[in-house]
């Protein structure tokens, strides 16, 4: 049997694969939350605190893109991972490997981008890797980063309570729809812009402002494939007002146009949570008050029972469904 | 200007990629050692003891190879850079970039490989991500690994001092000209095998027996560029004995077949070690009584001065220098 591109996304073939190879290591802990919980992040106990840890490869094309670029990703990528962990990331290592060839001013300004993201995040580069590869070996550049976070109580995407409410931190879909039309070389008069951005600082004031059962971003497979994988490892239902969804007009047009879910595609400055009733509120408030949280929403609620449920603007319901490939491929 | 093959071996071209480009990151440093110093790790600290991070990207052809595959080696790899820092590797991540119709079965070797070397190593995988690229955007799969391990006192690169005697753990060449001579097809009677194994073991048993003052594996640019890299750094002058030099006689053959000198390759299991002198025979001891070590030989000593000298077995000298690019692309 062959990998095929449905094994890159990050929906359920991909899910295949990863249960009948990629996670068949017997060595996959090392006392806290192991690859086998297929989280966001691992966490490691180390003292009286945790240590969480994470990795992403970054291989979007093009690579640089309306409202960010492959260095912009790969340090956002990472430290929001670390974020959803409830971590506050610390150190991230990078390891790009380069085709020969490559321009070395295109490399300059990758690192500028990634370096501004740091600073951004409170983060710091602290080691890295370069392999040279001849040319045609490799597309150009792809860029892999870990990170290393620290927090007291970690947090889990599979956390949701009967009860809680989800929030989400901002409008869906704009970083796959902003790749998409980029490539495509759309014109849409209103230039779709990626969401690409480090949200711990958001994450920590929701934090502060109340109790958060369950974090996740919604990257690869989209809010879909996130909050579906929220549901299905909390065991509950999860019920969605589709009025309530957050999703810019340029979004939703583009997304008709090019007969795409919205809510399948990558988002990368963006965190679905499941909060706890009371304090969905003041969470709300907190996550609005950030820069990149002005358009935080209450989309729905937790329920007994299992599987994502749309309530349709009409007062009809269906299934949201985790997609199962990606309609946006090298989104991120 | 463009990157080219020789930025990416381990050498002095590579040395002005890195100066111009790859480290010019304001964040580089979560308070301890950062990317400024380009040891084999970073440290962080943490609470009383330190974090050693680090990571490696595997790109090694053939992807199975005389003692080893590229699952092995991103284990090890990256174990024994912590080990290097004096870190006891406890985590790793695991990050494919796979090419679409890549064998699953392939696939299923590496990751049953990479679980073998964690298990000897004493570390787990526990966060990880995959891609998958189109046909032609990848040669085949790269790997990456970064790892977190712990150690209280950290060893440097650049800790050398004069009087110190220089310990080898082992023979020199190994990998380097197994997988070249793989990839050739050389029949040269008695098959080259990679040395490709994780070194903590050996390095804690070194540890425990006596004072390192500094350590490096000599993978990419050889014992050739790790010994500069340790001499420079430290702001001495290392002679080394020819005579004393462990190597192969079947790596001696195939080198000189070759045209290549067995110093500038890669090894993938050995350490190169810097020892209070009234310390080296109790280490070297300690050393010879791990599997890994059973070659382990005393090869110089550090005086002051600069540069890496052999004394020849004829009474002569010249200098020993850091290959200018790697004469085995794609060896790790």
């Amino acid at each position: 049997m062959k990998v095929n591109m449905m094994h890159g996304a990050g929906g359920a073939v991909f899910a295949e694969l990863l249960g009948q190879t990629l996670t068949r290591y017997k060595n996959n802990n090392a006392g806290g939350i192991g690859l086998e919980s297929l989280d966001d992040g691992a966490v490691i106990p180390f003292e009286d605190k945790n240590i969480v840890f994470t990795t992403d490869s970054h291989v979007v094309r093009p690579l640089f893109f309306p409202g960010g670029d492959i260095g912009r990703i790969s340090v956002c990528g990472t430290a929001n991972d670390l974020a959803m962990m409830g971590g506050r990331p610390v150190a991230l290592s990078c390891a790009m490997i380069i085709e020969e060839g490559f321009d070395i001013e295109v490399l300059e300004k990758i690192v500028s981008s990634m370096d501004e993201a740091l600073g951004e995040c409170g983060a710091s580069i602290v080691t890295g890797d370069t392999k040279v590869l001849e040319k045609g070996a490799i597309d150009g550049i792809v860029i892999n980063t870990a990170g290393i976070g620290i927090v007291e109580k970690p947090v889990r995407d599979s956390g949701l309570l009967v009860g809680d409410v989800i929030i989400v931190s901002g409008t869906i879909g704009d970083h796959g729809l902003a790749v998409m039309t980029a490539r495509e070389g759309f014109d849409l008069g209103e230039q779709i812009m990626s969401d690409v951005a480090p949200v711990w600082g958001l994450v920590e004031k929701a934090m502060n402002a109340g109790e958060i059962h369950a974090m996740k971003d919604p990257t690869r497979g989209g809010f879909s494939n996130a909050i579906n994988e929220m549901a299905e490892k909390s065991g509950v239902q999860v019920r969605i007002e589709e009025e309530a969804l957050p999703i810019r007009q340029n979004v939703r047009s583009a997304s008709e146009l090019l007969g795409i879910n919205p809510l399948d595609v990558a988002n990368e400055g963006k965190v679905v949570m499941g909060v706890r009733a009371e304090d969905a509120e003041s969470v709300l408030s907190a996550i609005r008050s950030h820069k990149y949280g002005k358009d935080a929403a209450i989309i729905g609620r937790v329920v007994e029972g299992k599987s994502v449920v749309m309530e349709t603007s009409i007062g009809g319901e269906r299934f949201i469904e985790a997609p199962v490939g990606d309609p946006v491929p090298r989104v991120c």
